[in-house]
């Protein structure tokens, strides 16, 4: 912790609100009405039609620094709730939440930034969630890293129109491309339909590549990967899972790597 | 028709080539094995493990000319069935195969061309296939517009990695991408995943845009359109289609437009 005031916790859904909570001393956690996190019962429950009472709210409890931790999916807005300090952020807010995920991401730094509070990534209050290179799990063949390099150059297409973090290769070929959606929804798809696609039903069973857009701000909404992940990409039969160092969540370490050698799984933290 | 001998279609799934054929005065027409069209029995079946005898064998009927015509997804090649010329390009066809649709599509017109055949296409021997700029069907609002400048940008990002020719986006949001499983596999994806994520349950329901890669060979593998399409557009709850004015194939105009209006769907050509 830096600071005098309390970090404060932006909490999604899903258990990285939780795990970057155990990582701080004494943390505010904040959730938007409806997306409930797992395994911690925020202090704060807010909406975005009254955000600015809600960073006054940090502001008077001496907050100086937040952490956005988890999945917020593009939230409805109800006109009659709004206060009139946030019915004038109106333009803004749609103008952010109609754009990609990077521009709502930006949209949403900036007005937490203007309120005088600093935004960290999750990588700087809970380093170890972010691995650096190295394969943490099972065997990477030739034809696994050539997928990968394919994977990753999709990727960085796709980023560079705001679309996705992650794609599917198999054999040099892209049986599926994340979009909003998301990972498993991408896995899910590439179980019904990817099967019989493989050219060589002996080649490489293919990979799921994940990395933050090029460009992405990393402190909100990098890739995440976890035992979920594995259990998708092992039904939609693929090799494992590979993602750019330093830039992906790995939630839930042992539990993942032991999922992958259960099901045969490399897990491959790939660096430059 | 120019030239003295037959213009060859190749045949792949679908009604295309029926269509075509319909177009031309004595096609002569062969299918690759497994992948036989649909109303028309083709003149000669072949395999691409014998493709040097096939080339050979469109030489002795006089052919000049060929167009490809539906769509073929990568076979699987036997080592018993190679004929000695064709197993000498066994890496040439395994370099194609393992590269993306344009590589395999510039490889397999390369290696008729290598024959002295001309590959034309499908808009040279049926223009009335491509339709130009213009709104075949319902009506398409501001969003709808946005909808599409947004999904072609996306399109063109992913035609640069060899990926897809087809996306999904609402109210500027990207629900789905086309990957090698196709639109009709990226629509079904968007039925079932595609509902709770547009932000404004009143606002733009998203449109389906096809696009040729940028840089294509409109010779091979235009993007395609019909009936079908409009059916599962409507079934993942769209306001309509549009695409690449000039650069993609309406199959069944008189159909397409019919199910469009029936299911209140908007069809857009949409020029530059």
């Amino acid at each position: 912790m830096t600071g005098a005031g309390p970090t404060a916790i932006i909490a999604g859904r899903g258990g990285l609100a939780a795990i970057v909570a155990a990582a701080l001393e004494r943390p505010f956690v904040a959730a938007i009405e409806g997306f409930a996190p797992e395994g911690l019962v925020p202090d704060l429950v807010f909406r975005v039609e009254r955000l600015v009472p809600f960073l006054d709210h940090l502001a008077d409890r001496g907050v100086t620094r937040v952490v956005f931790a988890g999945a917020v999916q593009r939230p409805r807005l109800d006109p009659a709730l709004f206060d009139p300090a946030t019915a004038r952020l109106v333009p803004r807010l749609l103008a952010a939440m109609q754009g990609g995920d990077d521009a709502a991401l930006r949209g949403a730094i900036a007005l937490f930034e203007e309120a005088g509070l600093e935004v960290v990534g999750v990588d700087q209050v809970a380093p170890g969630l972010v691995p650096g290179p190295g394969i943490l799990a099972g065997t990477v063949t030739e034809g696994d890293r050539r997928d990968a390099a394919r994977a990753a150059s999709i990727v960085q297409a796709l980023g560079a129109v705001d679309v996705g973090q992650g794609a599917v290769v198999a054999q040099g070929l892209c049986l599926g491309v994340e979009a909003l959606p998301g990972t498993d929804a991408l896995l899910d798809f590439v179980a019904r339909t990817g099967a019989a696609l493989r050219p060589d039903p002996q080649g490489a069973r293919g990979l799921l590549y994940k990395a933050p857009k090029p460009g992405q701000d990393r402190r909100v909404d990098l890739p995440a990967i976890g035992p979920e992940t594995v259990a998708r990409a092992a039904a939609a039969g693929l090799a494992g899972i590979a993602w750019a160092a330093g830039g992906v969540l790995l939630l839930d370490r042992a539990a993942t790597v032991a999922a992958a050698q259960d099901k045969g799984l490399f897990l491959w933290s790939r660096g430059e």
